[in-house]
């Protein structure tokens, strides 16, 4: 039986940060070694962010890199060891992880298994690892080093680590959130931990990028598969976990495969085990409803986008309508609300109770608030365009345009005052191309441009819930959605019912459902062509939409990769076409 | 000595239209037949287009090429056999190529080489072949079946095949155009051919899809490496080559690899050889120069994009400068005159020399011409942002004002009438981010947007020298870059002169390189230091662009991934960061 004290360091590392992410993984560091862990984990690729894209082909980049973790080498003088991701090499580039102690490097593992799927694209960057490297004696305990995908394959690194000898498995991680992942992982972890009959520690990233939201939920397994810890999920922490190490009876039921499957593994010692000090093992992080963990990863991933790109302040149109009530609202809790201006754009087609509404919310939410009537200068539009329009009768260019005034107006805001737009469009509108390019799709970031209509209600009531009282006014969840660009205007009137619509939506763009399959889940068929159909032809707008972060099992962006120029309808399968 | 003659079916196959491309590969194998050819070669995924992107998620998608390929196969009835690029498998998916004759399938070859970095993300789909596919004998000559990527390959598939006892190997292939390419195929597929002592046929796509546009100018080589036929470049053909085809002396100087290395592969009997008919070999089709080159590239993919996205007008606002003289230059090749329309949008910043150089523009080009003065729109947007704005002086927001002001005027029209608007940014302002967004750069489609500011006077200067005439007006190419959104403004004034821009912006955008490379070209540090900071802040602009062709080695878009959310400052880079 071996002790080893683990502080798992799920950190926010920003992506090119190099100088800004040695600082940080030093100063977590720090903490586990005043702690008295023996062995700081830290995320994959925390040296460059995860990930760093084409940053990766600039020469100068990788060779900064390779400084950044000499500099984090040199800052282990301390008895804990650190098990760091780095990027490594030249001509080829790995994912790579190093084990620091004693201000040196005593080992490298290069991941092996690359993702290139979904919002993955490791195989354009990186060469998979050959498996060539040993395990590292730390405080008395084996231990292997694996990084992300690397666990997700039941016959690799992990198998084959723990045959050749490791009794603790280390992975570091930067895996994306979305619904119900925390329990896939947990349940994929647990398994992989049983069958290797060896504890695992898995590490991951937190904090927003661009499109992605890393939750963090760092968690440590027994070698029978039971979860020992878990650390807080969107929150940065240094959590300690005091691990008792057996050698077990091995049940293995799968077998390794690779070249040195089955043979003992060399073992490079890096440090002596001492007596432990008194444990510090913090209590598990309490897990999140599944409705406040989307809350919450909508909050950090604002928080992150706006400050890790030097804004401090937002500017929001406000409807009085439920979307941007929900944007406001999560950009006062990620920003403060002394950081979010809120604007209404009130025209002829407006009703007195939306901007009574919006007024209610800015004040409940105690965010900046103006009203700037778009009436003049929509009049000067349609005289101006009087001429060139003669004869045709009003239609969708007259709504588009009063959009596109209010996306002038939010984007001069911008530029005299420095607030980033935030647009207020839900992944319902953006499916269907329920949303005027250049109008209210105009802005820096999408906040909830990957969450369902029916979802940003949830989330609205569970604030409410959060805060004891209405901060999202009831009547903004009661009244029927409208987009108010033409008289007694109602959603409704052009996309069907949200009950309706979200799941066709879910079933078509998250899942690959067809036709057939969606009929067969009780849908109606003419409805479920209808709403394929919209979302097939609504790509070119997505495709010049702001980034906003993903929370469903696939986002529109670089999870799903369309072609515009696209003559597949999927909306005729199984009607008669090709014999 | 053998003879074979083939038809290489450089066809426009569009994304997604599998019914459509079934018919463009009938009636080009029909073509073929009729013409007495032996063996009809068609392009890379002919039968989805390429890339099909996330289409290949969808499982009816993917039983609808199969489906299509079924129909090809049945249509092969006459003499001549056919190879064709489809999509085949369930759970893996191959990149696949069929030979058919007869009525049937006579087998596959799946590709081996997956491309997975620059556009090409072929990993995310497909997995590679394991090279297990017989020869086939077709007239008598024992043929090899290769993919793409799989021709780049020196030691890959081409090699085996030809030792295994191939004569000839076709390669199908999607290979986009980009500057000087075609020089760079020639040279590489002729080492190919002579290296492997076998003849090579080399049969390219044609056609804009999206970014990406595919050049065709097949070619085919003896075993000697020397072209003996070539076809056009950027317009569909069947071009006809007989080709003698002889068992020479192996001067093999690589050797192949993989497990069948040298061995002879089983060969397949397609169809035997019949006495030949009187030659029908078309003469090599004429190579265009560099300049020329890039003008039918762009020419080509406004009209696919236009046409394939169903729309027959386009709308372009009309500055009297020379992006936007281009840009109506190239869509009255692209469409017809008749379907251009030019739109001026003077404000009170534009000279009337301005205006006067786009009406005769217009006159030239024989396009639609209408102006609207955007001074009472902008007066009254003013009029309303005064109170907001007082005490703060003009800056860029004012200027941005009276581009957004255009581009809602462009997209009105575009909404009213069904035009699509082009953009006419170039590269080096897409580099800088010297453009407004959801001003000047709302539109469907960016011609231009991949082709830097000095070869867009060189492609003007070309284009009326083509004419014999100033079709582009002389003021329009001697005067100083204005965007004109003050008075008096000058590019110049904002950035370096563009024949220090340009340089600049291609080392560091398609080579890669750092300022101390770009300083020892001879470049200014200063400059260097400040064209790199534009370029890497620029990136959230960029993202929301719409699409365009690339032309250069490296465009903007899904060859260049660059985070937004990016701390690294590669203008730093030499300055005293990390120790």
């Amino acid at each position: 039986m071996a002790h080893i004290r683990l502080a798992l360091c799920q950190v926010d590392a920003v992506v090119g940060d190099l100088e800004g992410n040695v600082e940080r993984v030093l100063a977590a560091l720090a903490e586990a070694d005043a702690a008295g862990a023996d062995l700081a984990i830290f995320p994959e690729l925390v040296l460059t962010g995860y990930p760093p894209e084409d940053l990766l082909l600039e020469p100068a980049f990788v060779e900064g890199c390779r400084r950044a973790l000499s500099r984090v080498a040199a800052g282990t003088t301390g008895r804990c060891a650190a098990v760091v991701g780095f990027v490594e090499g030249e001509r080829d580039l790995y994912n790579a992880a190093a084990v620091l102690a004693g201000g040196k490097v005593h080992g490298v593992w290069h991941k092996e298994e690359l993702p290139n799927y979904g919002v993955f694209d490791e195989h354009r960057w990186f060469t998979p690892g050959s498996g060539d490297t040993p395990l590292f004696s730390i405080a008395g305990v084996v231990v292997g080093v694996t990084i992300c995908e690397d666990a997700w394959s039941p016959t690799g690194p992990v198998a084959r680590q723990a045959a050749g000898g490791a009794e603790l498995v280390v992975s570091l991680n930067a895996s994306p959130y979305r619904r119900g992942v925390l329990q896939e992982r947990e349940r994929m972890l647990a398994t992989r931990a049983e069958d290797a009959s060896c504890a695992l520690a898995y590490v991951n990233l937190v904090g927003g990028q661009d499109e992605l939201v890393f939750d963090g939920a760092s968690m440590v397994f027994d070698l029978n598969g039971d979860l020992v810890a878990s650390g807080p999920q969107f929150e940065e922490a240094v959590v300690l976990v005091d691990l008792e190490v057996r050698h077990a009876f091995r049940k293995r039921i799968l077998e390794p495969r690779g070249k040195s499957a089955g043979k003992p593994l060399p073992v490079v010692t890096v440090s002596e085990p001492v007596a432990p000090e008194p444990g510090r093992l913090l209590p598990g992080a309490p897990r999140l409803g599944a409705v406040r963990e989307v809350y919450e990863a909508l909050v950090l991933a604002t928080r992150d986008y706006v400050q890790k790109n030097r804004f401090t302040e937002v500017v929001i149109g406000l409807s009085g309508g439920v979307d941007s009530a929900l944007v406001a609202t999560l950009a006062a809790d990620a920003l403060g609300a002394e950081h979010v201006h809120g604007v209404a754009l009130p025209s002829r087609f407006n009703s007195s109770a939306s901007l009574e509404d919006a007024t209610q919310l800015a004040a409940n939410l105690g965010i900046d608030f103006s009203a700037i009537a778009i009436e003049e200068v929509h009049q000067s539009f349609l005289e101006l365009l009087h001429p060139s329009f003669a004869g045709h009768a009003a239609d969708l260019t007259e709504e588009n345009l009063q959009a596109r005034i209010r996306g002038t107006i939010l984007m001069a805001l911008s530029n005299k005052f420095g607030w980033l737009v935030l647009t207020t469009g839900n992944k319902s509108e953006m499916a269907v191309g329920y949303a005027t390019l250049y109008g209210d799709m105009a802005g820096g970031f999408a906040v909830i441009k990957d969450v369902p209509k029916l979802l940003v209600y949830e989330l609205c009531v569970l604030r409410n819930e959060m805060a004891g009282r209405d901060l999202v006014p009831k009547a903004i969840l009661v009244k029927a959605p409208s987009a108010e660009l033409r008289p007694d205007q109602k959603d409704e009137d052009s996309l069907p019912p949200y009950e309706v619509l979200d799941p066709i939506i879910e079933g078509y763009v998250e899942e690959d459902l067809g036709v057939g399959e969606l009929v067969a889940l009780g849908h109606e068929e003419a409805t479920v062509r209808r709403v394929i159909d919209l979302v097939d032809r609504a790509e070119y707008k997505r495709r010049q939409a702001p980034p906003g972060p993903r929370v469903t099992s696939r986002a529109f962006g670089k999870d799903r990769r369309m072609p515009i120029t696209n003559a597949y309808r999927a909306a005729h399968e199984g009607r008669p076409t090709l014999p």
